[in-house]
Order: C-alpha cells, then sequence, then structure tokens
C-alpha cells in the first residue's frame, strides 16, 4: 500500500507517522525535534524519523514526506522562516535539506495552513472548498482556504486570523499589538481572564476542580464544570465565542467567506463555544453572508501529522 | 483615438465621460440616473449618456462601458443585486441588459472594486500589484487587489475593509453589528462625533466656521480648522486615522499585504489623516510587514468614471 509520511515539527517534539492516501495513520512515533540545537539537527531527527518508519514500512511505497512547521513557509525549497522559539534559525531550506537527506519527495508548508489543508482532504472540510481554519489552543492560528486550495498571499503568511483586532483598547498580545482575539482566547490569556474572575465566582464548580492552584487553570476544567451545568463556566464559553465569533465575521466579510472550521484544544469546549461562535457571526456578519454561516469542529484527531501528510495527497 | 466610456452609476446620478486608454478622462456629463424607478430606467438612462458621447467621439472607436455601481456584482452578465436605494431593483443582469440596448461591450462592477482597478491601472497603484483600497465617503468602501486582479471572493462581496470590526462593543453600525470601523469613521458617524465632541471645546475654530449648525458639519470644515493648526480638529483626525489604521492592520494580517490606497472626500484630510493611519497599522500590524508599510493617497480625482472605464482597460 503506497502511503506518505506527515511530520508535525514542534518546538520540542517532532510527531511523525505513514498515512494512507484516505488519511488513516497507521502509527505514530514521537522524538525530540532538537529544535533548540539548530536547523541542520532537526533535519537529522526528521530524517530519523522517517528512517524509522520505512524500516517497518517499505520505502518504495513512500510517495513523499509532509512536514508542517511553525513559522513563515516559503514553498520555494520548502523554506521556514524565523519559526519563533527555534534556535539558531533564520531563513533555512528545510524541504530541500530534508529531500536531500531522505532520499524523497519533502513538501513543507505552515502548520495552521497544513492543519487546513488535513480538514480539506481528510476532515471536517471535505465538501467545502472555501473556508476559513481557526485553531484555538496556545495561540490561535489561521488558514484560508479558497477553491480548494491555501490562501498564502505574497509571502506565505496570510490567514492571520488570531491578531484580528477585535478591540482596539484591549489588551496587549505578544505580537504587539493591542486587542488581537488571541489576546482574549489564546489559552495563557483565557487562563489569567477565568483566574482573575473565579475571585467573584466562590460558588463555581472549578474552584472545586482544580487542585493545585489557579495557575494550572486548564480549559478542559472550564468545560467539566460547564458540562455539570455551571454557569460562570458556560458564561466563560459564551464570551469566549463571541470573541472567535467578532473575528470570524470580519475575516468573512473579508473574504466573502461563510464556513468556519474551528480545532485546536480549547475547540474541545464543545457546544456551549461553537453555540456562542455561529450565533455571533450570524449577528455580526454581512446580511447576504448570514443565512449561509456554517460554524463546524474540525474533524481530525491528529491534524499536525494528517494535515503535513495532506500536502502530498494534494 | 480609440476611447471608452466610464460610468459612475449613483442613486441619484450617473456621471460618464469618454475616457482615452492612457486614463484621461475627456469630459464629464451627469443625468438623473432614474434609479428610483427601475431597473430598465436606469438601462434607458446609461445608453441615453452612452448616446450623447458618441455623438461628439466616433461611436466606431468605442471600446466599450464600463459600468461602476454600488451592490453585489456579478461578473455573469454583469448582474447587480440588491443594489442600497435602488427601487424595484433586486437581481438584473445591467450588463447584458446595457449591452444590447447600446451594442457595445458593457463590463460591470462594484463601485469601490472599480476605484481600485482605476488606481491600479491609472492612478497611485500603478506600481503596486497587491494592495488594499479604502474610500472614506458616506461609507467605508474597501477592494483588494490582488497579483494585478480584483479579489472578489466566491460572490463578488469580498473586501468589506469598512465592516471589519474594530471595538466588538462599539458603536451600532448600519449593517447591523456594531463596532465596523465604519460606525466611526462614516461621514455621517464622524460628523455626529465631533459635534457631540464641540461642546467641550469651545475655543476650536470648527465652532467660528461652521455658519448653518453642526448639524451640517462636513469633514472640510475640520480639516480647514486642522490646516490652521487647531488642536481639537488636529486630534479627531488623528482619532479617525487610528480608528482607519486598526482596520488596515487587521486586512494586511489576513491578505499578506502591505499597501493601502486611500480615497474618498473623507480622504481629503491630508497629511494628519494619513500620518496617523501610517502610525497606527506600523504599530499594529505583525512584524515581517511593519517594514514594508506603505499607505498612499489615492491619485484620481473623477475615480468614479475612471475606475469604470478601467474595466474595459483590462
Amino acid at each position: 500500500m503506497e502511503y506518505i509520511i506527515g511530520v508535525d515539527l514542534g518546538g520540542t517534539f517532532i510527531k511523525a507517522g505513514p498515512v494512507s492516501k484516505q488519511g488513516n495513520l497507521l502509527y505514530e512515533i514521537s522524538i525530540p525535534s532538537q529544535a533548540e540545537v539548530s536547523p541542520e539537527s532537526v533535519v537529522s531527527q526528521i530524517t530519523k524519523a522517517v528512517k524509522t518508519i520505512t524500516s517497518k514500512y517499505p520505502h518504495d511505497k513512500l510517495l513523499g514526506v509532509g512536514v508542517g512547521s511553525p513559522g513563515l513557509v516559503d514553498l520555494d525549497g520548502g523554506t521556514v522562516k524565523y519559526p519563533p522559539n527555534f534556535k539558531n534559525w533564520t531563513v533555512f531550506r528545510l524541504g530541500d535539506e530534508t529531500s536531500k537527506s531522505t532520499g524523497v519527495r519533502v513538501e513543507v508548508e505552515n502548520d495552521a495552513n497544513a492543519a487546513a489543508v488535513g480538514e480539506l482532504k481528510f476532515g471536517a472540510a471535505r465538501s467545502f472548498p472555501d473556508f476559513i481554519m481557526v485553531t484555538l489552543g496556545t495561540g490561535v492560528g489561521g488558514g484560508v482556504v479558497i477553491g480548494g486550495k491555501v490562501f498564502r498571499g505574497q509571502s506565505g503568511g496570510a490567514g492571520e486570523i488570531g491578531h484580528i483586532t477585535i478591540n482596539f483598547e484591549g489588551p496587549q498580545c505578544n505580537c504587539g499589538n493591542r486587542g488581537c482575539v488571541e489576546a482574549y482566547v489564546g489559552q495563557r490569556y483565557l487562563s489569567q481572564r477565568v483566574s482573575d474572575q473565579l475571585i467573584f465566582h466562590h460558588d463555581s464548580l472549578i474552584n472545586r476542580l482544580i487542585d493545585s492552584g489557579v495557575e494550572h487553570l486548564e480549559p478542559k476544567i472550564i468545560s467539566q464544570a460547564a458540562e455539570q451545568g455551571d454557569s460562570f463556566a458556560l458564561e466563560v464559553w459564551k464570551e469566549t465565542g463571541m470573541y472567535v465569533g467578532v473575528a470570524i465575521a470580519s475575516a468573512f466579510n473579508l473574504f466573502d467567506i461563510s464556513t468556519a472550521v474551528i480545532g485546536g484544544g480549547v475547540a474541545k469546549a464543545g457546544k456551549p463555544l461553537f453555540d456562542a461562535i455561529t450565533e455571533t457571526v450570524k449577528l455580526r456578519v454581512l446580511s447576504p453572508l448570514r443565512p449561509m454561516v456554517k460554524v463546524v469542529p474540525a474533524a481530525l484527531e491528529n491534524s499536525g501529522i494528517l494535515g503535513a501528510a495532506a500536502l502530498i495527497a494534494e
């Protein structure tokens, strides 16, 4: 059976696995990325992962290696520019070097864009050639797909949904701007906001579910409380969904798109979050788009690896 | 000499004129659009304008008629959908009907998109294949040009810069949303805001320049005061530029574009406004785009007619 190797390159780990052309992940390995060493070390580690997999699956059935990477990606040479938190890395032809080192075709794309391609090929967007992908995690990632292709812009930097300003007087964002949607719903900002408000909600279940102090307030604790009907937790997801919805409405108006696919850890909050996003978008988007608005959860469990593999399946 | 007829279709008037392939408007006529009657009346009026012009310029040198229209435009048939304030008009193949009636090629485009094409072909964006056009008038219009082509989206509705939310708790906008940039800087909103604040600025020159009450506060009066160094008037342009800059930064982040061309009546405020827009965008846009940011004034005096003519020059 022909297969692809999908590589999810992170600051700490490389996750990789063989993926069928239909998008089934056969198994998964995880090894250190050595991103704290150098670009060359990362190439060695990816090569090591590929060799581990081809020792088990026949090399001559391997169609290629897809890599989802942080940072700006130039498709020419699979060049990765300034990935945040990668040491000694400015501009590096990761695709070319990995192809030399492994002897197979290598495609590289920004991780948020790769996740969008994954949903398009294998996941929730299979019937939507035009959609906006939003990943709600530590940051808020974005990807825009138009006519079944990632909209990359001049230098591959397009689709930064997370840095849409939703309030010009809002909180400081890591990027230097104020009031980006990421500064409201990025995981750390979200946890901080909830921690700050907990003082006024002594009766919230969240207080009982935290066992190691508010500094470890994970979104899943808020979800657990919400599932048990905790009104403060439900309010948190409603507010979070409103923030996300405001940004999506702006993006819909600019791209003339009406479908959003939402993934990432925070999206596991499920119905209360999605209801609030949908309601907000419908209320705020321009009237011709309103009847078409669709907000759906991402479908891929391992979107990092599957999205990367989808780059080769294209 | 070969020429094009550019038609700027408005709710009250049609402005039209012969335009050389180099973008020179030879003369201009204005007749009622009869948009308050029916689509067919509008076709007759455009035809009348074309006949008036071809009675003076040879019909066999006419390359075609370009029409800039309000509303959503589908390029198929030059179909204009739901133009605001046009009576008895839902969906109408304006291009096809006008072509039948005049016997020449007719191209129709949304007026903001046409203005963008005009700046691209004849104006400030001749050396910028990728830019965002913003027109600051009664509303805030937008157009996005990528690789020398208007980015239209699925149904021609893309590029609605005016309806980017800059503050989710902001003032009510005509479109139904709150806090759109248009609800801050659209001419009526702007005049209202300045009127409201004037009470706290008795010493502002604006008070002396208004002769018929604050309800007639035109942007040019604010500009006259600003030119004379009035600190409140300068503050108004600084604030207005900040609002516009916030929206442009969001659009730049989404499209990976770094050039904006600003036109429309309010843009006549000039330097104090443009300085504030540029400063805000540079402060707020993602860092890879920051060094490339350019905000330039539109160059066309008659962008309505010239933009429409540029549709044929393409």
